[in-house]
């Protein structure tokens, strides 16, 4: 059994991605990220980071942080959505460190400043903005000839990139097409697999009102005093 | 024959770190991101997210960008630097991805806001220094009790982190101590491997003069538009 501490965000979706499609059996265990559940001494002691997902696999007794060394352990694990041929697994790894140092950081910083930030700050919002169309670019221009991030087959590079870039298609400017990246996207919303895994973010107690001043400053405000 | 594009940045170093310690046989291709060399067809052939660390390894027919993926392809190639029993190598894994996403992202937002945007931008300045500082709080609780990052042993985790965390411990403010952390950056500097690989910084070949306007705007001002 895989236990998964889980809030429904873009690095939550990651894992139940690769869940799903593996039908590995899970449980999942709420991480109330705006109540402070990513602070309490339980957690920390599997992610001294204090940021979901992490997990703790019973088969193995092994526990992991970060959403990308967590997709490699599941793919390793399962022989699943990671090529064997040196190769494609080199295609596959590099896509997947491309999103979680590039995509994922820089479209979190864009998010921040247009959502949360206390007053609109033109500089940071343009700078966020031009890097998060850029890299969207350079997935389109990548999926150009293939079908997927690291060639034909669907592997754990698309899982880590999807839940970021599809939000990422959203926020282009009018006239911006990219197709390629427009065609990936569709084709892994009509997975069913993905359909599952967001469907888990309707469930009762995933559901939030809107974030209070309190939640933001507990989110917002961290630094090396907040550390534990 | 390894074949690395480099600059002598924090992301640069992370793969000489692992040539010297590990003696691999390689040669430098300078990338010189003041003059836009990331921008040139031939190196986009490798690195289509146009930012150096790249390689092309010679052995395997291989060309890899992003240093967290180029890291983990020389461990496994070598097997040095990388735990083989499996919880080690989810230690190390964990660890190489939380740099990958956490302290090289946030510590790179920190240095642009500092030295590079036009005006000083309060919000943001104290964004990135906080976000900074508690990763290094972060690093410096976990290495509390163990020599490294993934254990006892020096790994592909630590080489990532410490050319960005060296820098860290230099912005600390006064007061803030954070000894374990400062033991861990003295024993890898301390490293014969560690001088060959910052001693590259020395060549030539990589002296530049203040930044320029021109080069500034090439370096900051990328977007959709940018991708080639």
């Amino acid at each position: 059994m895989i236990h998964l501490h889980y809030w429904p965000t873009p690095n939550g979706h990651k894992v139940t991605l690769f869940l799903e499609e593996a039908a590995l059996p899970y449980t999942l265990h709420p991480v109330n990220i705006r109540e402070g559940d990513q602070f309490k001494p339980a957690f920390l002691k599997i992610a001294p980071n204090n940021r979901m997902p992490a997990i703790e696999d019973d088969e193995t007794g092994l526990t992991l942080f970060e959403s990308g060394a967590i997709l490699l352990h599941l793919a390793e694990k399962t022989g699943r959505f990671l090529a064997t041929d040196p190769a494609g697994r080199a295609e596959t790894l590099q896509w997947l460190f491309w999103q979680m140092a590039g995509l994922g950081p820089m479209m979190g910083q864009a998010g921040h400043f247009r959502n949360y930030a206390p007053e609109p700050i033109p500089y940071a919002l343009e700078r966020y903005t031009n890097e998060t169309l850029r890299l969207l670019k350079v997935m389109d221009k990548r999926l150009a000839d293939r079908a997927f991030l690291a060639g034909d087959d669907y592997s754990i590079a698309d899982m880590a990139s999807y839940p970021w870039a599809m939000l990422g298609t959203r926020m282009l400017p009018e006239g911006t097409a990219m197709p390629n990246l427009a065609r990936w996207v569709d084709s892994i919303a009509a997975r069913p697999a993905t359909a599952r895994a967001y469907a888990l973010a309707q469930r009762p107690e995933y559901q939030t009102g809107p974030i209070t001043e309190d939640q933001k400053k507990a989110l917002f405000h961290q630094n090396a005093s907040t550390v534990r």
